[in-house]
């Protein structure tokens, strides 16, 4: 028997089970570093007997004693036993559903039930990131066919919760990523809730950016919230905008993408399964779906844009959801914050109609609001535009907003990080700015994860600089990453792509 | 500035870095739970600074403190620095040669410069486990053409370093695995080595099996050579049974393997570009390769044999190594023993011509080293088979294979463990054991990690049983382990197929 000792280690996703070498090599144990483990409080075999199974990591002196067995956070709550628990390690084989992602490796069609088996395990936390890795890349390689897809997206639907708002047309909507600054929900929520709408919107964190809608709303309210508060919110404003990961919808997303971040892998089934499905169990019956095209966006097409498209469209039917897209062209990033706090910072210019708020910015969220109060035939065809610019020309929209941060939990905007500013190299018309340069310059600054770290840009897309102006200030908290991001600013100058008198 | 601290945690290949959150959240760095952190122990930008790049892990109380920078065993020591040293740690973008991988997934082909940068990476362990998931499996899936597994096979060989004997020939072999107990290596070289080949032999330790033939080795002698070592062992015997993985002999597939293990993905390319790189490296310049085919083993089919051998001797040519294969048949596991402990008393019995010696093994060791002495023209051609059973029936490689353990260090071997009788449930003739299966129990009973556990077969293919007649042993150090191992056995009848008289 050896003792619980909770180790006090965030491993993400991945239950870490830590036992001391002289236990494996001298003891009871038989075990190789990365085996599985299942961690048993009680007699063996009793299934009363509380249990977790884990990946194996080896220590010497110092973490562990030999008589204890190492919990990681998130193996530590899931067991659910105190620190000093007698605990049984014995060897556990691969969850069963592994063989299904085997197969599917090996290019065989899974099933319905194949996908809940392997969805159920993973939200049991039973995968190690190296199997989570495998299930992705089987699933990336456009080895998954359109029935599969379906499939793929029941499953993330079933297995986790799933809120229920109404009677009554529920909206919703989306934006593709790779486009630094593009914010929209935080002002459509408002424009469709001011205008008597139901938006129960639920957002991602940042997966490879330097800011989801999720850390940009985090300024400036609390985002995660629990299912009974968030449906307070809308019950009381008729919008929220809440962070998806606190309450428990499509959970294998969210497992998921804590591989996925590391990976910096774009699979299509995924995204598609995963937007869905977070459409879907957050209640919603309408969705827009904006998938913006450039050359440094993620989608990079028209054709694949539409490609895309038609997919959504397909797929969206067969789980129940009316969706529309609608396809934009971008060159460069929407606004002139990247960052969680700067791109705040935009939210509001719009939304309060600030002298220089982000012409772009307001006009993507109108034209978003504008489309969904169409499509749920809110407002009559034709009227949809009018009716947004309405809602925020009056104020109504900022009320709704500050209504829903208050509702939410107010938070205040961080202070301002110490900042720097980079030149142009050259003269000329500013034609394109890369979105996957300039947003890796944001996050080597600090975003997301400070949230006063980020890009503003000084002069955008069209505008006319000489060399030595200034292009953007790049803003972060501490001097070894500003230092960081300037340093990869300067070897990259095509971010800005200036095209010479 | 942080303080270095030891956090005895072996993380395999992996560097882990891992900070208090505090940290993170109050003070200088911007980070998030996988991201990529350089730890830089000097003045940044210095290069002379020592420094190595890790995948970050956050902690709370306990492991590390808030002014702490946390290295797991392999970044301790590739650091270099000693405990309470002081570093920086800044967050570190992802090595450049994982584009090539993420184009590889998307089926782009690699050349071997990309090949050479990937593995280049490996080997200084900048490959996260999730990225070399996904570069095994984006090598795995049949995307990698035949010109691009000669190039991989040759950057194998290129990353790290190579041993030289001779002038003259160098012979080696080496069995593809999946059927257990098959340790001709310790009997073909001794049989080599006593009629004067040279015989460099370098063996694995398990990767999915009970037992590899540097585990089994281990139980008689020291395995883990240094260059110099293995070289004076060869010099004064003619050949020696050393663990490739202490030579640094094509070190990126040491490091492939401890994410293959986990995930038991048998992928070909890697298996061939592995085998091949293994013996080059090693100074051979002719090796057999025994392919066993059976129901229950790797290679499945006569067809797949020839595709497999086929492979390997287009891409040995252009890698300069003179390639053979042999092509057998299997219905049952190689010897009575099962485990290295177990396997090695099959070994001993046959090298010293012991009542009872497995005739199997005893078999396939003169007939893989008939065709290696005819293959190099050591003997001439039709007799092999005589000077091999000639060496083997007169002690010779009893003799020489003595002198190697003396050589290498003897070790004695372990004691036996407890052990537990499995009985047959049918009466009938055995047609045919189970490798995949059998194997499972000895890894349950604790082999290789405990040497002394594993299978010993009472009852072999062909032979008449009575139900309640005692089929094979489960040995075992640990009663959970013995227990689990029974389990298995007891669920899975089916290990022995007997045919019902």
């Amino acid at each position: 028997m050896f003792r619980i000792r909770r180790v006090h280690i965030d491993t993400q996703s991945e239950r870490v089970v830590f036992i001391h070498e002289d236990a494996v090599q001298l003891g009871e144990l038989g075990f190789q570093p990365l085996d599985r483990v299942n961690v048993i409080g009680g007699p063996i075999g009793d299934p009363s007997s509380a249990q977790i199974t884990g990946i194996l990591n080896f220590c010497r002196n110092g973490l562990v004693a030999p008589d204890q067995v190492g919990l990681s956070e998130v193996a530590f709550f899931d067991l659910g036993l105190p620190e000093d628990a007698l605990v049984t390690p014995v060897f556990s084989p691969a969850p069963g559903s592994l063989e299904h992602v085997r197969a599917k490796l090996h290019g065989r069609e899974l099933t319905y039930r194949n996908f809940e088996s392997i969805l159920g395990d993973v939200v049991r936390h039973r995968y190690s990131k190296v199997e989570l890795a495998m299930f992705i890349l089987a699933c990336a390689l456009n080895t998954i066919n359109e029935r599969e897809l379906v499939d793929f997206t029941r499953a993330m639907i079933n297995v986790g919760q799933r809120l229920r708002f109404g009677p009554g047309l529920i909206a919703d909507k989306h934006c593709i990523g790779g486009v630094p600054g593009n914010r929209t929900s935080m002002i459509v929520v408002p424009i469709l809730a001011s205008l008597g709408m139901t938006v129960p919107k639920t957002s991602s964190r940042a997966i490879t950016s330097p800011a989801g809608t999720a850390d940009t709303m985090g300024t400036l309210a609390e985002v995660a919230l629990r299912p009974e508060h968030m449906r307070s919110v809308v019950d009381e404003v008729g919008g929220c905008i809440a962070w998806g990961g606190a309450l428990g919808l499509a959970p294998a997303d969210d497992i998921l993408i804590t591989v996925e971040r590391p990976m910096e892998i774009d699979t299509e089934p995924q995204m598609v399964a995963s937007i869905l499905a977070k459409k879907v169990t957050a209640g919603a019956t309408h969705a827009l779906i904006d998938i913006p095209i450039g050359d440094t966006a993620k989608v990079r097409s028209q054709e694949a844009a539409r490609t895309l498209s038609d997919l959504f469209g397909r797929v969206s039917q067969k789980v129940g959801l009316t969706v529309e897209t609608m396809i934009t062209h971008v060159n460069g990033p929407v606004g002139v914050g990247i960052g969680p706090r700067l791109e705040a910072l935009d939210v509001l210019a719009v939304l309060r109609g600030q002298r220089g708020a982000p012409v772009d910015l307001r006009e993507r969220s109108i034209m978003i609001a504008a489309r969904i109060l169409e499509m749920t035939s809110h407002v009559p065809s034709g009227r949809g535009e009018a009716e947004a610019v309405r809602a925020l020309d009056s104020g109504a929209a900022a009320d709704t907003f500050e209504r829903i941060r208050r509702a939410q939990g107010e938070r205040s905007l961080p202070a301002a990080a110490q900042c720097r500013e980079i030149k142009a190299v050259v003269s000329g018309r500013i034609r394109e700015i890369d979105c996957w340069r300039i947003a890796r310059v944001a996050k080597r600054a600090g975003a997301p994860a400070h949230a006063a770290a980020g890009v503003r840009l000084l002069e955008t897309v069209g505008n006319n600089v000489l060399a030595g102006d200034p292009l953007y200030e790049i803003h972060a908290q501490s001097t070894s990453q500003l230092a960081s991001a300037e340093e990869y600013a300067h070897g990259h100058h095509m971010i800005y792509q200036i095209d010479r008198h």
